[in-house]
């Protein structure tokens, strides 16, 4: 199994080795994303499953059980990556679900209730800043006037993306299941964190998936010459948003020491206006995640945040604006799949972790409809969303082993 | 003369209006910056005066003199301009160079010397980093291999830019003039600053130009995701390095506290690495911009810098790198021009003021070759590099009555 695994990892990257120097991009609805989806297809159609995809560009790969019009067993992830991300961060999760199915067809396991391994499209906001698009498209969380003006880097509309995709933007809400179509659904990610192993485990179990609120600080100030323009007559937006980052680190960190819920926030991006070497900046953009499952919590923390910038506002030279780009509840799993979870690594002699998720995943939107699980499995270091990502092979087979038993204890042997 | 002046501005600008919301850009090497070029040839042909463009780009407007072999008196500036610009900064100077032609042959002055008016090619550093490009060609400042590296933010050369342009990247360190050629050299630019109108002044005559040190820091961290990546275990860069963006303005301030010759600093620029919302940016690089006619305090600025940079790298989850991109002394203008301007603004009534300038300009790689000046006109609010740049009309007329009389008093009238 291991083999088979080494070699669709490889497969599902499009590539002959795991490259740590440059990584893998296959950002949103691009051609990188579109090869390893025609890759997941060919290892599907290995394992006699039946791919389809779906208005949103999600492939569906099925294993008929007997009952074919009974609701399905779903387990997946995604293959879009980040720019220069790594090769685990979704592949993990797809590869163990194709995975699994090979484990229970090779032992001659026939399945009761249909199970679809899903491929979700475009679940990195890297290129649109909005994440799992194929996963909220199937859950019918899409508004698709909001969505179709959102635009990349290059001023491309995710609508034009989708369309030169080969998909209908007009029809992508038309991916949305129906209740009764999926009966639970199970993903595996890798951690993207240390807590598996710091806890001496060798499974997360995930609890909860904390969402982000998003924050967009603004801040004008003058764009004037940096050669003639006095140090008492400037207006420099750099040098009153630069102590805004130091805020953010220092007032999260205090809240880790005084809090039993952890809680990260990061200033991790900024545009500079005109940003040349000889203007002072007249303008800077600061982006804010801020992330913990204590909803209350993250919202407090952001509430701080803006009424810092409020102070900055009090100087006439400067104009500080803060526009919330994201707050959403965190999602709670499954109580039962994660009591179901627990038996299955008990009895495979895995050390399971009950934990928390600070990333998001597909399983949050999936989570919404139909009961949801997330298991996680370590990554060396805690490194995702880089090109030195990685996780074992023998990590990837334990999780393939949790998958299979999964699958086995929910869609029931033909007697 | 100011109905002319005012004309010819928008000419030069190539516009029908002076645009204070969008101002201008005519970066370095491009399409628009031929345009204002062309725009330069037909008003000189209009004064008819001879126009050549040599193998920098830059163009020179002749008035022939009776001694055709004489060196030259020459006066002039450029018209590219930076990304959202005014236009003022560069255009004033052609401008009153090309209107003290019409003055004096209005008045029927006929010239012993030739006089040349100067649109040099390429004088911001907006586009690839580096200014001052056609002067530099002209004083044989040109270090063809080292300068043809340079790209700006699309990857395109500065060798690919000057062919498209028309010009021969092999050829343009022809453009350098003999010493023989120029007997002299004259500026006029407006301030970018507020020193002229705060003296009460209406001329600025310049001693010395003040040119930069400009260091590019780096910083390392290491890129994580923002979610699941604990606030105590993280390396992030833009967290280490936003505290040195409020360490150079405040030690700049503090140093105009204490030292007489001014200085100014400025962290003009950011690349944030990855720059997107849920990854802790893992690399920053900052540049700095000092500036003060006193080499020695700048380089005293700078070496602080280095120090408190030095102190960063003493965490082992990050890696500095300070690296020099400029650092050249200061230019002093040739005292017997300053003496002759100051007579001249007696005579003509105007109350001018001995200053020094923070800024970079044509003038200072003419003054290493030629005996040069330097004459600044005030700008509303001191505000330049923006598209609410502002010169008046009566300030642009006063600057070529200023030229005007310099040219009759070293071209020399016919006897």
């Amino acid at each position: 199994m291991k083999q088979w695994l080494e070699e669709k990892l490889l497969q599902l990257n499009v590539t002959d080795e795991m490259d740590e120097e440059n990584g893998f991009t296959r950002l949103s609805y691009t051609e990188e994303e579109k090869q390893a989806h025609e890759a997941f297809i060919n290892v599907a159609k290995e394992l006699n499953l039946d791919v389809t995809q779906d208005e949103a560009g999600n492939l569906w790969a099925r294993w008929k059980g007997v009952q074919e019009s009974a609701p399905a067993i779903a387990i997946g992830s995604h293959l879009d990556t980040v720019s220069a991300g790594g090769g685990y961060d979704g592949a993990a999760g797809v590869l163990t679900g194709l995975a699994a199915v090979k484990v229970l067809k090779d032992k001659g396991f026939q399945p009761e209730k249909n199970i679809d391994i899903v491929c979700f499209a475009s679940e990195e906001s890297a290129r649109f800043g909005v994440s799992t698009v194929g996963s909220k498209a199937t859950a019918g969380m899409i508004d698709k006037e909001e969505l179709g003006r959102v635009v990349d880097a290059d001023g491309i509309t995710i609508k034009e993306a989708v369309e030169s995709y080969g998909l209908s933007w007009n029809s992508i809400d038309q991916a949305e299941k129906s209740t009764e179509d999926i009966e639970s659904f199970l993903e595996l990610h890798i951690e993207q964190g240390t807590q598996i192993e710091d806890n001496k485990a060798e499974i997360g179990i995930v609890r909860g998936v904390a969402c982000p609120v998003r924050l967009q600080v603004t801040v004008k100030g003058m764009a004037n010459h940096t050669g003639t323009t006095p140090m008492n007559n400037r207006a420099d937006a750099f040098v009153a948003a630069a102590p805004l980052v130091t805020y953010v680190e220092e007032q999260a960190r205090e809240l880790n020491e005084v809090q039993s819920t952890p809680i990260v926030a990061t200033v991790s991006t900024v545009q500079l206006s005109p940003n040349v070497m000889n203007v002072i900046p007249g303008e800077v953009q600061l982006g804010i995640d801020i992330r913990s499952v204590d909803d209350e919590l993250k919202r407090s923390l952001a509430d701080q945040i803006r009424n810092y910038c409020e102070t900055m506002n009090q100087s006439s030279r400067l104009d500080v604006h803060v526009h919330t780009l994201v707050d959403n509840d965190s999602v709670y799993l499954d109580s039962s799949i994660q009591e179901k979870l627990q038996d299955i690594t008990e009895t495979a002699g895995y050390r399971a972790h009950s934990m928390d998720s600070g990333a998001g995943h597909d399983v949050m939107n999936m989570a919404v409809r139909w009961p949801s699980g997330l298991i996680f499995i370590p990554c060396r270091e805690g490194i995702s969303h880089h090109p030195k990502e990685h996780a074992s092979i023998e990590d990837l087979n334990k999780g393939t082993n949790v998958l299979a038993a999964y699958i086995e204890s929910t869609a029931g042997e033909q007697g």
